[in-house]
């Protein structure tokens, strides 16, 4: 152990690889975003290590792994594995939604296969903060194995919703933790560190273990004057940069957006001038419903202008009550009414705050926006403020309710209308920022798109990084970092799981492209009873159709094609063929080319033959 | 005739209405999107005419009708039937493709029904532009009517090729019309004014009847520089505003966006710029099919960089081709190169020119991004410029296609990474100065989501035009104007005909349904078949699945559902239960019960009981 902690304290040697390559990639050209690959002065190895270091390269520094099990070339499911002297932890369990050729499928969970086959030596599962894409994945998990979870306080109070909602509260472990205290997992020693994010309560990781330290900031952005809880703890990745950081790992969420992510404050101000503006309106915010930050800044801008606050929709009202009781949000007493009172108060004397900012079918502003909201009619007394961004995919889902909402004269403040909305994410400076306080050997982009993490590299090579030091992973990668070097090893099994209802992972390939196949041409089921004796058809052939065509206008397509297939049946008994699935095929093929020359679809035909 | 000339020369007279609205408006507060409402001077109407109008309100001004058919609250299909006196004409005949819930379908029609019941009194059909939400269905309205068409010289080579896939170009009347030259269609008189848009030929279109004078737009922008052919026409549009217009019809498809369109010269900037940086490099630039003006400026740019251009996707030959032809499309020789050929040059001597940049999966370009291109391999040596907004609703596809480029080590250079794309449609400034021109009685925004509309709406009413004389008009609707009044009449058959293969309209809303419903949970379908005499079952049931669940994986779950659909089959036997939709209705009701309870899904249940 104590050699253990000797290393753990000595990455503040420097790193030759590095130094090296910036001497010769000083000069180069410029990156992809412009900027020179030049290091500031103050940000540049001492000239004196790289010797210091060239004499320890033959030693066998001891390696660490990083296994993302999720969360890279897509946005979501964010899983990452560490491993160092056979002691593993767990960054995150997070899930993501479907894609649209997904059909069918309610959620997507990382395959789990290579932590159930080390469940002996994971510690437990750290979490950075309480998005679906950090903890959605954390049920399915514990129905597994079941390891000890360690949270902030908000975080813990959304992971124990969920864990109730599964069954699985009272057997697994909770363990609350706290920026700027240390907790030791096996060989790791891990400090949660205060970052700002759209959620209260989001940390970034050290994580130190016997191979060096490894900073991953979770999801993250730099706001300098935030609500509350003060602005991300520069100082401790500094703090961690000077010791020396061995890989950082760092959110690739915003790497195409130059500059800086405006602070939320900028959205307050916004909103008292839309406060102002909507004088004698109602006022129906649409926001995020774990964004805390947004629905005090609501609750303080209606107490300010003497209006009471109801929230519409289930996680909206979950989230609130679960923030108020656990300190996360203030509101005077009187000031929250129930959403079946609100028609009991004058409009200009109301504010709403309710989800569906994302225009999804079932939220209650698209409900509201459709006119089949129980408690709430919108009309032209209504000011609506959606104080979200489409996220991409949803564009048109927001445009749908957008529309509803102003065709029932209500007046609509949406999209880049005014600065209702700020990311959550950072922005290529503050990436710079974090990259240049961390000053790490290695860098991993993670949480994005190839794309985001490609830009999130280049951005890391702008400033000095060398290139070789900068690896986009992929998921199931197993990255080994030391000192010495990164290298990939055999990859582990990793990948996505569907859930559908309550199946995981009953639906794969097969039954998606048989799902699709029947989305787009429908399906012609062919029935006929035969003769097992003599093959004979003695009933049928009947057919049946689904999302095909609509029938009783077909019917002379429909009565055809059951016509040449009882011929294509006879023509079987006369030819004695009598293996059904030579038949079937035959049935098949004919009735599909008579179909598609009749109609150019190719609907999926299913031909069942049953013998008596 | 007479008569009705002296009533088209006279719409000079001033509208009381909008004068009076304005004086009372003048000192209202800003509107929407904080313009005031006051007039300038300039454009305010002469003090002395408002009492000759009033004279004249006891007359009866001769009306017209503007009944669109598609193309409001949608973005696409546009199509408007203008009617005066029993003489009609067609503005556009444009399709829409497909949402993403309308699955299997190829693309969405307008309903023609209207067209078809008065076809007898439509004068023809003018074409504004070759964009496909202006031409795209008329092979389906030739198909059930024989109209001549009107259009300009490039927009006919469009239709040509269009009306020749369907067969229809030798029965076809095609004029080619242009800019300044008036034509007559019954007692209208068209005159097309040319305007900027992102293809060539694009025209406005005044329609001059007996009860007035009528702008429609088509789709427009306003580049005072632009590639060729020079700005809007700006003068006529004047010319007629001092006239007297009595409606303006505009296209509002960027009312959201404030400012200025930049010129396309701006693209040329960014693509001589982006030519030097790829250097080394063979470039692709991906683009719309139709944009003739950027392979234009494309090709020009290869000269000059001494490259040799080839053009990949069978929609870009085919329009490049064309464009060459008519001259409209100008390359020394020697420049352009097959395809097949660009591997016998070196990268740096090559350009090609690609469609996909909407990430369309089976696009050129998205077959390059996946390996799968017949001709082109696409990896480190490559530069390629997206040069295209992604249209909502494909941000994802375009996502997935710059991935897989950006993963075979191609430099990509997309969305608002340079301005390598302006937009073909005015923004709200463009938008005021064609208001303030034309200076109309009545206002409809068209070509747009109704959150455009409104906002267009909004902008006129912020330059002075009464609220009562601006309308946003619904698909079908029955517009009447005159000078006296805007007024609806009883709305006409009209909405979204669905084409899927060769069926047009074949396929509604229960089609539709059945196959959300296929796609979600896929089916389960049972079959048996039964004594008619006795009610026995004689063989099965047999249950076959698809898209439901992986059945190797679920035989248990299948099994259990077979013996209950048994039991079920059985007790119905014994109860004597003899009709067939009973038994059926006790079957699936029994299946689904237990599927659900089992699985938390509804797969679609067939029945299917034969007879012997």
């Amino acid at each position: 152990m104590s050699e253990n902690q000797r290393v753990a304290q000595q990455p503040k040697k420097p790193r030759v690889p590095r130094a090296a390559a910036k001497r010769s990639e000083a000069a180069a050209t410029s990156g992809g975003n412009g900027q020179t690959r030049r290091r500031p002065f103050y940000n540049r190895p001492r000239k004196s290590t790289g010797k210091n270091q060239k004499e320890k390269r033959g030693q066998s520094a001891i390696p660490m792994h990083i296994i993302p099990l999720g969360g890279l070339g897509e946005v979501g499911k964010n899983i990452t594995v560490y491993e160092c002297q056979g002691d593993r932890l767990i960054v995150d369990c997070g899930l993501v939604f479907p894609d649209s050729d997904m059909f069918g499928i309610d959620l997507v969970i990382p395959d789990f296969t290579y932590v159930v086959q080390n469940k002996d030596s994971i510690k437990g599962v750290v979490i950075t903060h309480g998005h679906e894409d950090h903890i959605g994945a954390l049920p399915y998990l514990l129905k597994q194995v079941n390891l000890p979870i360690y949270a902030t306080k908000l975080t813990i109070g959304l992971i124990k919703n969920k864990l109730e909602e599964h069954g699985l509260l009272g057997r697994t472990k909770l363990v609350e933790i706290t920026p700027r205290h240390k907790f030791k997992l096996g060989c790791f020693t891990v400090e949660p560190i205060h970052v700002n994010h759209s959620i209260p309560d989001a940390v970034a990781l050290a994580i130190e273990c016997p191979a060096g330290i490894v900073i991953q900031t979770g999801d993250f952005k730099i706001d300098y004057t935030p609500l509350s809880d003060g602005p991300t703890d520069l100082a401790t990745i500094a703090e961690y940069g000077k010791k020396g950081v061995l890989a950082l790992l760092s959110d690739s969420t915003n790497a195409e957006r130059p500059g800086f992510t405006a602070t939320e404050h900028k959205v307050a101000q916004s909103f008292a001038n839309l406060f102002r503006q909507a004088d004698k309106q109602r006022i129906i915010i649409a926001t995020f419903a774990s964004n805390i930050y947004r629905v005090q800044q609501i609750i303080d801008l209606a107490v300010e202008n003497g209006r009471k606050v109801a929230v519409s929709g289930r996680s909206m009202a979950n989230n609130t009550k679960m923030a108020l009781e656990l300190g996360y949000l203030h509101a005077p007493d009187n000031v929250l009414i129930e959403l079946d009172q609100i028609n009991k108060y004058p409009p200009e004397k109301v504010v709403l705050i309710t989800t569906g900012s994302q225009g999804e079918p079932l939220s209650a502003l698209s409900r509201m926006a459709s006119a089949s909201h129980r408690n709430v009619r919108v009309g032209p007394g209504d000011f609506i403020i959606i104080s979200a961004t489409p996220i991409p995919g949803n564009e048109k889902m927001v445009t749908k309710v957008v529309n509803g909402l102003l065709r029932l004269g209500a007046q609509v403040i949406y999209e880049s209308m005014y600065d209702v909305h700020v990311s959550g994410h950072a922005c290529q400076e503050e990436q710079k920022l974090i990259l240049t306080l961390a000053n790490p050997q290695y860098f991993l982009p993670v949480h994005g798109e190839y794309k985001q993490l490609k830009k999130h590299a280049m951005t890391a090579e702008s400033l000095g990084i060398p290139a070789k030091n900068i690896h986009i992973a992929e998921v199931g990668q197993d990255i080994i970092l030391s000192t010495n070097e990164l290298k990939t090893g055999e990859s582990v099994p990793a990948g996505a799981v569907m859930v559908d209802g309550l199946g995981v992972g009953d639906v794969g390939n097969v039954v998606l492209r048989d799902r699709r196949h029947l989305s787009e041409d429908g399906l012609v089921i062919v029935v006929a009873t035969v003769d097992s004796a003599t093959g004979e058809v003695v009933a049928g052939p009947d057919l049946v159709s689904r999302g095909f065509v609509y029938v009783r206008e077909s019917e002379e397509l429909m009565e055809e094609a059951r016509r040449l297939v009882s011929q294509c049946l006879d023509r079987c008994t006369e030819e004695h063929v009598r293996d059904w699935n030579s038949v079937k095929t035959r049935v098949r093929e004919t009735l599909s080319s008579y179909i598609y020359r009749k109609t150019k679809r190719s609907p999926m035909i299913l031909p069942v033959l049953m013998e008596v």
